[in-house]
């Protein structure tokens, strides 16, 4: 392992993430800051934290620095236009945004495509794991495959020849947390009873009418007697199950393409979980890992 | 018109809403009570509350009285235990739950129903609109029919010869709340905007993958710059064209049964449109007429 060459930075909604890497890509060192993520930063400040707080304590002042996430809205540092899909790694390394400084600063677009029903989707942060993760074996950009990022708002990409060719975003992370805390199906039990997260993929059926499928959760606590703490976790098997099964027809998916998980490892894990019961095998990869590879591979781009 | 015979309640969760009728069943007065909702209500005060605070301020002291709605749950005044469907309005009626005290006081008890998919369903108080709807035209009890009764729980009810056979319930009404006040959707404009809920009823499709399609309400948003203004209204459309599509065939319905809507006049009336945007008719009927004539049938069965 060589001496820190780069900071790489996911910058999220909810945190910041931080890797110094050595001039080969490995990491050097890790931090999170929790407090900096761009929805509690004021307007205006993300630079001065940066330069403040984040480089000194990675003991990284003058390194060059690549950001993706929702730094690049304009709720974060500067915007950074989104890539227009389809679009590869060669594209969104032209697209890196420039940001004014006295140090080599550069964050990663997110990329818009005109999504599955003209209303349009956008995703940011997500891209550069996906193209990290294409990027760790060439493999992976030969034919078409299906990846999905679990997540507050998850995002299902097609690829075709190792191009991000139609993407949709599922809001089931934040359905699950906006149910589980303020609707009739409020609980503050935990979602970990399995058996109680198979049922709810069952009553996910097709994925349709979820409306309806989502009150089967209340019905069967006051009119079948369940007990109450089985909620979030037939809550998160009903959300993702009714997820897997609707989603990738929105893509023009049959369901039999090479299918991968990217991302946190518990939620992968039960999303691999929901897709076995409806006869669908899916390969879990970390997002970490992912995330840093992408950073890499944009900064080898664009700073050979 | 008489003088009033008898104090009709429908006592729901957020409201109780109060009507003395004559002994024809007529109007004599009616007064809302938004501060005994029954989950407003202390453990067991309903009965005295209803004693020292409805009955006097209506006049009604002495007077037989009649109660559908959550007021028959267990956070009501008594558990009133739910019917089950097939059930008619003599089988509604036999299951009257009798509050021992002074006066003569019924309960008018829920419907329960086995679910579209074995997890079970339930209603409260919906089952005395239907059967006051009914009972209001014979032509009504002949064959097969559906009645949407729109809200925050919103309930499709199959009805076959005058039987209640089969429900199932959306809380698309819940789903709007949550998303309009906690989500990434949130927004304190109205949802008033005709043209921008159009669009979400045709961006509902067929009802499938509800949290993508959800997504659309940020997406075009942020990605295709249309108003943030208009996200309330779309996303009314979107969830109720979505129910609108997907919950009947969840019934064994194919569509082309008589749809009539019954309950609050502005939410039947978006129902109405979205199902016009499906090529499907529906007629509208007032809820609370319906309401008053559910409740005095029931009255006159169980004290004729």
């Amino acid at each position: 392992m060589g001496s820190a060459a780069l900071l790489a930075c996911d910058w999220g909604t909810t945190n910041l993430r931080v890797w110094t890497l050595d001039e080969a890509g490995a990491v050097v060192a890790d931090r999170d800051f929790p407090g900096l993520g761009v929805s509690k930063l004021k307007p205006g400040e993300a630079e001065a934290r940066f330069r403040d707080e984040v480089r000194p304590a990675l003991g990284a002042e003058g390194l060059p620095a690549i950001l993706c996430g929702m730094v690049g809205s304009n709720l974060g540092w500067t915007l950074a236009p989104y890539a227009d899909a389809p679009a590869d790694l060669e594209d969104l390394a032209r697209c890196l945004k420039t940001v004014e400084g006295a140090d080599w600063v550069r964050i990663v677009p997110g990329v818009r495509w005109g999504g599955f029903n003209g209303q349009g989707d956008v995703m940011r942060g997500e891209e550069t794991q996906l193209f990290g993760w294409l990027a760790a074996d060439p493999a992976r950009s030969r034919g078409r495959r299906l990846i999905c990022h679990p997540g507050t708002h998850a995002k299902w990409m097609l690829v075709e020849d190792g191009r991000l060719t139609r993407f949709v975003t599922a809001m089931t992370g934040e359905l699950f947390a906006v149910l589980k805390t303020y609707s009739v199906l409020k609980s503050d039990a935990a979602a970990d009873d399995m058996a109680a997260f198979d049922a709810g993929v069952a009553a996910a059926g097709d994925g349709t009418a979820l409306a309806a499928r989502l009150f089967t959760a209340r019905a069967r606590v006051v009119g079948e007697g369940r007990p109450p703490e089985e909620t979030p976790s037939y809550l998160s098997g009903l959300l993702i199950g009714a997820e897997a099964a609707a989603v990738p027809a929105l893509l023009g998916c049959s369901g039999d393409e090479p299918l991968s998980l990217l991302g946190d490892a518990r939620l992968c894990g039960l999303y691999a979980r929901a897709l076995a019961a409806q006869a669908r095998s899916a390969d879990l990869h970390d997002g970490e890992a992912a995330a840093v590879a992408g950073l890499f591979a944009l900064y080898r781009k664009a700073r050979p």
